[in-house]
């Protein structure tokens, strides 16, 4: 009985020993390697490759390794009667809270045209906004978006929240479909932390980008699919938005030739608002693995109707 | 009897017309025009011409229009035996927060090398630093630095400050040359809020900036003739610092050649940490004006022999 890791990028080789280091009892293999597939009970995987669940006979569980579990959910070779777990990183929601926060201190000072006057040496004391100027919204009232709305809320913004259903907080929540004409209009800073769905895939579009305030100011740190990217330039070039502040996209790492890139009033990050730390999850990974093996219900088990 | 307007730069007729609508009662007028000199019972004052404090016989104070009146106290006009008074703005102390703490999360962050990565179309996804991970030194524990203190704790930082003399604080703070060593040694940030004095010129020097943790980061929101310059450069150029963010300089606009607008590690802002807004100011100079004709004392006086 073993694991398998099965990622996209160059960091398969860094989980194995780490998983290794922490339960030298458990094998674990680099899914490029070769190795008696049967033995495998848990995939541990980041947006791994088509295809490369389906080498699994045996599975007893799918450890996704970041928050997000949307490549799983969407995967055909996953199947749908093996739980599906997501590590819980114990910084990843003060993380996206800090670089959050980050952005609109940057917004509200102007700190990205300052950066480009000085590339011109140009002196130019444009007037500042303050924190009591910008009222701030959050699509997605779940871990994340608890954590944003409560560091947000110590720094001494106003803020509020949106979420598919009804939810207790310590500020304001609305909620569904009808709740959201209302949560736009108040939101001077709309922060975007919804998961991927099949429901929620392009919600930021033209329609929702027009009930925000004039000159309101973007903040996607999701997934690029809830973006429809055009729709975006075009409320950024018709001024019904100031400026957009995106950490992911459709396409990562974006390509080249994508209009974003040379958007003056597009703020670009590559993916980092908040990344898994693998030291402060493998242990979660591990027990799991135990539990899977054990009969014993894992941690962070995903909802598959939910999608999250 | 009357009020004075004296600026460097083109604001002097709003002010006027400022004074005016908020006090008929009391003549207002612009050192440039022709009025009678005598009459003239405050000078209120921004970085007025050199000789200009001269043309008033019968002044019975010199009111500053911001929090520094360095430039009154250097003034051989000004004479000593008359009052200086600055300006408590509500906002310039909250402003000044706001502004650090935008800077420190940009630094944490790394949005400039963002910015720089997406001029380049670079996708360049670098490690990031927390809160927790930098101790914040505040040089300078008056009203600013404290307001900076509380905010930044606010958030999360570990903060501690510097001062010439003992404060009560809700952070530690040492004082008095003895303290320097330690509290240096302690700040991966360095923020300099100190009034500029004789004592405090060029105190950004070399021996200070060596004191520091290998690595730190100096924000200095004071004064520019507080610093060394050429110091700071070479603090940078060796790796001592690792970036230093500068919105005062000893000649402002800063001049086109200076090295600073090309180092790619000192950031720029053309002093705008905290602009006085003379709508939430303009009661108090008017109050002061009615104190001095009363012979009541002033608000916000400066002590001649602190220089602040």
């Amino acid at each position: 009985m073993a694991i398998a890791v099965l990622r996209n990028d160059d960091k398969t080789n860094a989980w194995r020993s780490l998983l290794r280091s922490k339960a030298p009892d458990i094998p674990v293999y680099d899914y490029k390697d070769s190795f008696p597939k049967e033995e495998i009970r848990m995939a541990a995987v980041w947006k791994h490759p088509a295809g490369s669940l389906s080498a699994f006979p045996n599975l007893l569980g799918i450890q996704g390794l970041g928050a997000g579990v949307d490549f799983i959910l969407e995967d055909p070779d996953a199947d749908p009667g093996i739980p599906v777990m997501r590590v819980v990183d114990p910084y990843l929601a003060s993380d996206m809270a800090e670089y959050v926060l980050a952005q609109i201190m940057a917004y509200l000072r102007g700190l990205y045209v300052h950066a480009s006057d000085k590339g011109q040496k140009k002196w130019n004391p444009a007037p500042y906004r303050r924190i009591e100027d910008l009222r701030v919204g959050i699509m997605g009232m779940g871990q994340l978006g608890t954590a944003v709305a409560g560091l947000l809320g110590r720094t001494g913004f106003r803020v509020q929240g949106w979420a598919r259903t009804p939810k207790n907080a310590s500020v304001e929540v609305y909620h569904g479909p009808k709740g959201l004409p209302d949560f736009l209009q108040q939101s001077d800073v709309l922060v975007c932390l919804l998961p991927l769905t099949p429901e929620t895939q392009g919600i930021l579009s033209a329609s929702l980008l027009e009930g925000l305030p004039q000159g309101a100011f973007l903040i996607n740190v999701a997934r690029g699919p809830l973006l429809v990217d055009q729709d975006l330039i075009d409320a950024l070039d018709t001024g019904r938005l100031s400026a957009a502040c995106l950490d992911v996209f459709h396409q990562e790492p974006l390509p080249r030739e994508h209009l974003f890139w040379e958007h003056p009033n597009v703020w670009i990050t590559p993916h980092v608002a908040s990344v898994t730390d693998p030291d402060s999850v493998a242990d979660q990974v591990i027990r799991n693995y135990r539990a899977l093996i054990e009969g014993r219900p894992p941690e962070n088990l995903i909802d598959r109707r939910k999608g999250y």
